[in-house]
């Protein structure tokens, strides 16, 4: 769809930008310029002069169009994991009486760490109760203070489905907080129609931010002023630049702020999410779901040696598909040294994302047929490719 | 000493590098080069192959060079208000009988609100006890859990005794923490001799590395392992990518990771600190008193209307000088308009940072020549100079 706006090297099939988008190609210039134009020439001057002060806002505001969110609701910065810190201390505060935070396995573990880590701080008696992902519905009851979960489990792609979910956790008197990770810019998302209280998310993913792009944070409306964030830091304020002595959280979701924005990589994911003008989330999800739908066909057909590790009906799927395989890590190195970049995931999970922006049907007929030849021939089977680097 | 390594505008006296560093010339080819040649071509494979993951501690050595530290004992990431909760939820932890946080009330704010918000969080009685900078030594007494002060002060530029309030401290039974956001690159630390068990710091000021540019923090490498993190993110997992359920820290300092690193932020800033590469910190400071030495003698001189804000001492005072003045922020205003860049902080102080690497004796004399202008002619008692904006 627009496959011309990215750089991706010559011969490589790109199957992994649910880890790491591709570079835009009109990135670069701008962030040049960025540096040049508004660092160079306006130094301090830059943070009014040139927005850097209100981008964390305003750019967030672009990712909010993405996932059903008003302007205003939502704010870029930090990471994923201080994101889910900064949600789940205001979800607990919101439901103060009750102790359980219901998760699932499938959760990426940084979630499940940070909340670990805030559990331990407060020290107050809460229990993380992990439950697997199609047992969820069914664990959410009355001791639930929050409901916190991610959208698309980042291994095999399931879906879990948000409203019911939201619903379910609401009515019961939960609060709820969806990590939007491997849903925002790949799967149509309704924040404000979902009535959850909070979301997070990446933008290095299906966003095209870049490598360390900022996270964002969306918190409805109506429950924005009524949070005593946790991590209460001056840009937060609400007037940092009076250099108060006492904090006094800024209105609606500029008290989700922290500290001083990264303004270099605000430049590329402003740029990046360029590209999003115009662009109907439904026409990427419809785009998606036929090329995953081709891949797993060709897949089953031509390579009986894997197992879909995907959910196979296409609605309970994210936009990406997953295969087990036991020496799947080697696979995936054999792959990549053809130019196939997918990933792998432990324990044997083979990851392939599909990113209608830049992916079309001729990538997925010549990615099949690689990793035919690759199976058929046990290419794979070299110790090299069986040796485990830190990353993958 | 190199000043040609930098942009400065055409006519500009910069004074203000103690808030934002001006743009280091090679550092946008550096960027363009990493988003082409690393994220363009490597896509995913960047995380190993350009070492983007091994960056947050190879970089920080770079910067822990500059203050003292053993290599491996700083990490880089998030932003200073994010490393201010770390440092005092772990400082907390190492002297959990005591209850009082001492830090003074010249103490950069955000520092202040992420304390509160922590000790909101955990609400276990704690007490942040702030008394005047120069009643800090005698209000250190036993009940002291953790002492944590910014050594240079943001508005006056007065510089605490670190190695005698870190003893001071320590023989009283409190554990450190040092904020060097306005030291790191302006005077000369010795993180291991101070045996402080914490420092902090930005690097985007006196070390250059651009706007929103990583944070830091030193953790003393023989208390490291005792840490549990507050913020238990998995980049600070033991292995991140065997994605465990529980969190295990990892060695050392790579505990104080959290999440994702900002890779187009670190490829500027690594480019930055090439310009120290062959610096004397030492240097740096002799040549930084002779030229603070020189202005607050000219502007005694030549402004009678300002009063010297900052200690007269050179020895305890940072890089910076401020003269207090009612109508400061009207001055500072003006002082731009004249491209002679200072800035202002509430109520009443006019600051100006020098910074050897691109500020000579004839900036200082121009300055000053500009500044007397000003002040004769009035030519800052204008609505226009008078008017506050949101960001100063």
């Amino acid at each position: 769809m627009k496959k011309d706006q990215f750089t991706i090297p010559k011969g490589m099939i790109y199957l992994d930008g649910n880890s790491l988008g591709p570079l835009p190609k009109a990135a670069a210039d701008r962030v040049v310029d960025m540096m040049h134009n508004e660092w160079g020439k306006l130094l301090i001057k830059g943070w009014n002069q040139a927005g850097w002060m209100a981008q964390p806002v305003a750019i967030a505001d672009r990712v909010g169009a993405l996932i059903g969110a008003p302007p205003g609701s939502t704010v870029l910065g930090d990471t994923l994991s201080i994101k889910v810190y900064q949600a789940l201390a205001a979800a607990l505060n919101l439901n103060p009486a009750r102790k359980v935070i219901l998760s699932d396995k499938g959760n990426f573990p940084t979630d499940l760490y940070m909340a670990n880590g805030l559990l331990h701080s407060i020290d107050r008696g809460h229990e993380l109760r992990l439950v697997e992902p199609a047992d969820v519905s069914e664990a959410i009851n009355e001791d639930v203070a929050v409901l916190m979960l991610t959208q698309v489990d980042y291994r095999t792609g399931r879906m879990h489905d948000m409203n019911a979910l939201t619903k379910k956790a609401q009515d019961a008197g939960a609060v709820v907080i969806w990590d939007l990770a491997h849903s925002a810019g790949a799967v149509p998302v309704d924040m404000a129609g979902s009535g959850a209280e909070f979301a997070i998310g990446c933008t290095y993913k299906y966003l095209n931010g870049g490598p360390g792009a900022p996270a964002f944070i969306y918190v409805r409306p109506d429950i924005a002023e009524q949070i005593q964030p946790a991590l209460s830091g001056w840009l937060g304020h609400d007037a940092p630049f009076e250099f108060d002595l006492d904090y006094r959280p800024g209105a609606g979701i500029e008290r989700m702020r922290v500290g001083t924005p990264p303004v270099i990589q605000l430049a590329a994911l402003d740029t990046a999410l360029d590209i999003w003008d115009g662009v109907a989330m439904a026409d990427v999800r419809a785009r998606s779901i036929e090329l995953s739908e081709l891949f797993i066909a060709e897949v089953e057909k031509r390579c009986p040696q894997l197992s879909l590790a995907s959910p196979r009906d296409a609605q309970a799927r994210g936009s990406q598909v997953s295969f087990g395989f036991d020496d799947g890590y080697a696979v995936i190195q054999a792959l990549i040294a053809r130019d196939v970049v997918g990933d792998f995931r432990a324990p044997n999970i083979m990851r392939f994302g599909f990113t209608p922006l830049y992916i079309d049907v001729d990538d997925v007929l010549r990615a099949v047929e690689i990793l035919e030849d690759i199976m058929t021939n046990r290419t794979w089977d070299t110790p090299a490719f069986k040796q485990k680097a830190a990353v993958t």
